[in-house]
C-alpha cells in the first residue's frame, strides 16, 4: 500500500520529511570496476573497446570502423518504420524544435556610460555525444529529447552511442536519430562507451560534451569523465506529484500516477488533494488499472513502495508549499483554475495545467523536454535545454580613458588583496603606481 | 624556463598537445577524510561543528550561536574600512550589478498554433552559501562576484561561511558581505562548512545550492554534497592566455602574464605571438619585473614550470585555432583590431580586447564576473552569473480540443516504446484506445 499522509495528523511533519527525504536510488557502487574500463580504453583505445563490447555485448566484429553504423542502415531504419508512427515522430520533432528555438539566448553587447564596452557572446558547444541505453530504457522519443536542442544550438557534430545486445538495435531508436540528423552513431554502450566518447580512440573522435540516460554503469562513467568533457544531469528515477481537487475523473488521474510508477520499481507517483474520499476512489481506481498492464510488476511495486497520497485542508494554500518541498520533477495541478495553485510554486521540473494536460504529452509531443531534474534537484537546476549545448564568453573593452577612469578602484582592490602584479599591470598603463605600495 | 613553442616546428603538435593536456592541479586524495567529515556533521550537528572548528581552526567556543558574527561586528568591518577602499568596493558592487542585471532571464509564454499554451518560468534559487576561504585566498572582490549575482537573482537567503583561524577574519571580507547584504555569517570553513550548509545543523538551516572557490577539502566536500544541494563549478588553478602582435609595449604585456602567475604555483600564462622579438623582450621585461613581487616565489614557479611562450606565423590565422584548444579563463587579445580574431574564436571564458584591456580589470570593475571556466572548461561552460541562481520551470496547458488534436501522435509513441499506462492516460481522456494494443 502507499503511504497515506493527512496534514491534520500530529505526525505530519516526521512522516512528511521521510518521504521527501528517502533516497529511492538503488546505490550500486560500481566506481572501481568503471574505473578500470576507462584507464583500458585510454590506454588501448580500439582494441579495449572491441574487446569489452564483446565481452559485455556479445558483439563481436573485426574492426573498431564496424562498430560504427552505415549510413544506408540508418536510412534503412527510417524508410522501414510504419508511416502511423513515421507521423508520430514528425510531429514530436518538429514541436519540439519549435519550442527550443525559442530557447536560444541572444548575445549582448552595448557601451556604459563610462565608454566601457561590455558583452556577452554565446557559442556552441563545438561536438557532443549522446548516450542512448539499450534493452527496454532504449526511447526513440529520448533521441529526439536530446538531439533536438544540441542541433537548435548549433552543435557541429552529434555523436551516438547505443550498446547492441549480440549487434541488434532498436531500429525506432535509428529512425529517430534519422529524424533528428544525427549520422555517426556506433554500436557501443557502458562506460567502454563513455571513455571511448571523453578520450577519443582511432576510430572516434573524442568530444567535448557527453548527455543522454543510462544505467549505473554509465551514469558512474559520467561523473568520472566530468571535468575532461561536460556532463548533463545523472538523472534517478521517474517522479510524478499530482495535485487535484475532487472534481476530477478518478480513473484519469489513477492512469497519470501510473504512467511514471510503470517507469521503474524506483520511481514516484504522489497525490495530493483536498478531498480524502476522492482519494479512496483514485486508490481504487488505480488497483484495477494496474490489473490490465505490460509491466504490472513494475508499476505495483513502485506505488506499493514509493506512492503517497496527502490530504490537505487547503489546496491554494497547502499544496504550494508541499510541492515546493517535494520539489517533483513533474508536477500536474488538476483544476479547474490550476494557475492560482502554480503561481505559489517555484520547485518543479515541468508544470502541466488543467485537466486536459496528463504529463505524458510532456513526454512525447507538448514540445517542452522530458529530460528534468529529479531527486528534489528542480530546487536548483532545469530541464535540459538549448542552454545546455552553448556556453558565454564575457566581452569587456576599455581605451585609454576608461581605464584612467577605473584604474584607481581596480588598483586598490588589487592592494588590498596584496596581489602586486594585478595593481602593475593597470598601473604601468597609465603611469599610477597604487596607494600605499610599490607597484614598480 | 618557460616552454617555447613555434607553430613551424615539426614537432609542434606533440608538444602543443602535451601543454593543453598537461593536468597542473595537485590531485590531493582527501576523499575518505571528506566523507568522514561529512558523516559527522550529519550525525552530531552542532557539536561535530563546533569540535571540528576547535580542531582545524582553533577556535574554540560555547556554543554553535557564537559561531555566527553578530550585525554590529559586521556593520563595524564596514564603517572601519578606509575611505579609498570603500570607493573602490562600491564602484565594483555596482559595475557589477549593473552588468548582471541584464543577465535576467526572461520568462516565456505563448500560445501555438493548435492552442497549446507552453511556457518557461524562472524562479530564484531559495538559499545560498556562499563559501569565502581563509589565509591568502580570502578575497573581497569574490564575494562581490559571487554574492552580487544571486542577489540580482532574487535569492532571499544568502550565508557566507568563513573559515576563522583563532577567530579571526579578514575585515574587508566582511565589509564587502556587508556591502553585498549578507548578514547571516558563521566562522566556520573546510568540509564541515559545507556539510552543515548541505544538511544543515541544529543552528544553521541548509541552502539548496552552494557557491564559491576553496581548498582541495572543500572542492571535494562540495563534489560529494553535489545532489543533495547544486554546487557551482570546481575551479582549477588560474589561466592566462594572451596573443599579442610586436606593436605592444613588452612591459604591459608581461604584467598581464604576471597577474595570473602571481596567484598559484600551478596558474598558467601563455604568450601567442607573431613577432619572435617581441617575445624575446616580454621575457626579458618579465624577469626584470619578477624581482619586485611580493609573492615572487609563487609567480617565478607558476611562469617557468606552466608557462609557454607561441610564436606562430599569422595571429589571424593561426592564433584562433590555437586558442580554442586551450580554451582558457582569461584571454587577452592585444592588437589594433582585436575585433577580427576574437571573432574567430569561441571557447574563453572571458575576453579582453585592445591594448588598454589589462584582464585585472576584469578581476575587479570590468562589471562582468571573474568566476570563470578553467582547465579547459570554457569548451562546455561559462563563467558565473544569474543563470547559476535561478532555474527554469516549463508549463504546459491543453485544453480538450488540443488533446484531441495530439493523442494519436502521443499514443503512438507510447505504444512503440511500450508504456501502457503513458498511452491510457492520453487515450482515457479522450475516449481513444491505442493502435494494435489494448490501453484498458
Amino acid at each position: 500500500m502507499p503511504q497515506r499522509l493527512n496534514i491534520a495528523d500530529p505526525d505530519f511533519e516526521s512522516r512528511f520529511s521521510a518521504l521527501i527525504e528517502g533516497k529511492r536510488d538503488a546505490s550500486t557502487n560500481v566506481s572501481d570496476r568503471v574505473r578500470g574500463i576507462i584507464a583500458d580504453v585510454r590506454e588501448r583505445g580500439d582494441a579495449a573497446l572491441l574487446e569489452l563490447t564483446k565481452k559485455f555485448d556479445h558483439l563481436d566484429v573485426d574492426s573498431a570502423e564496424a562498430l560504427r553504423i552505415d549510413a544506408a542502415e540508418i536510412k534503412a531504419a527510417w524508410t522501414n518504420t510504419h508511416e502511423t508512427t513515421k507521423e508520430a515522430l514528425r510531429t514530436a520533432h518538429d514541436r519540439i524544435r519549435s519550442h527550443h528555438e525559442r530557447q536560444r539566448p541572444r548575445d549582448d553587447r552595448y557601451t556604459d556610460s563610462l565608454g566601457v564596452e561590455l558583452g556577452s557572446r554565446w557559442t556552441p558547444v563545438e561536438t557532443v555525444g549522446l548516450y542512448v541505453p539499450g534493452g527496454t530504457a532504449s526511447y526513440p522519443s529520448s533521441v529526439l529529447m536530446n538531439a533536438v536542442p544540441a542541433k537548435v544550438a548549433g552543435v557541429k557534430r552529434i555523436v551516438m552511442v547505443a550498446p547492441a545486445k549480440e549487434g541488434v538495435l532498436n531500429p525506432l531508436v535509428l529512425a529517430a536519430a534519422h529524424l533528428a540528423g544525427i549520422d555517426e552513431i556506433y554500436r557501443i554502450g557502458g562506460a567502454q562507451a563513455v571513455a571511448a566518447l571523453a578520450y577519443g580512440t582511432k576510430t572516434i573522435e573524442p568530444v567535448v560534451k557527453i548527455v543522454g540516460p543510462g544505467n549505473a554503469y554509465v551514469a558512474e562513467a559520467k561523473r568520472q569523465v566530468f571535468g575532461r568533457v561536460g556532463i548533463d544531469m545523472i538523472a534517478g528515477p521517474s517522479e510524478i506529484l499530482v495535485i487535484a481537487d475532487g472534481d476530477n475523473e478518478p480513473a484519469w488521474i489513477a492512469a497519470d500516477l501510473l504512467s511514471q510508477a510503470e517507469h521503474d520499481t524506483a520511481a514516484q507517483s504522489i497525490l495530493i488533494t483536498d478531498d480524502a474520499s476522492f482519494a479512496s476512489r483514485v486508490e481504487t481506481e488505480l488497483e484495477y488499472q494496474l490489473q490490465n498492464l505490460s509491466r504490472t510488476a513494475v508499476a505495483r511495486a513502485s506505488w506499493e513502495d514509493n506512492g503517497a497520497v496527502i490530504t490537505v485542508g487547503s489546496l491554494i494554500n497547502d499544496a504550494p508549499v508541499l510541492a515546493d518541498r517535494i520539489a517533483a520533477e513533474h508536477l500536474e495541478i488538476a483544476m479547474e483554475e490550476p494557475e492560482a495553485v502554480s503561481e505559489r510554486i517555484s520547485n518543479a521540473g515541468a508544470i502541466f495545467l488543467g485537466r486536459y494536460t496528463p504529463e505524458v504529452i510532456g513526454d512525447y509531443v507538448g514540445g517542452s523536454n522530458h529530460v528534468l531534474p529529479t531527486s528534489r534537484s528542480a530546487r536548483f537546476s532545469s530541464g535540459l535545454s538549448v542552454l545546455d549545448f552553448v556556453k558565454r564568453t564575457s566581452i569587456l573593452k576599455l581605451g585609454p580613458e576608461q581605464l584612467r577612469a577605473l584604474a584607481p578602484a581596480a588598483m586598490e582592490l588589487a592592494r588590498i588583496e596584496s596581489l602586486d602584479a594585478h595593481g602593475r599591470s593597470v598601473g604601468i598603463r597609465v603611469n599610477l603606481s597604487g596607494r600605499e605600495s610599490d607597484n614598480g
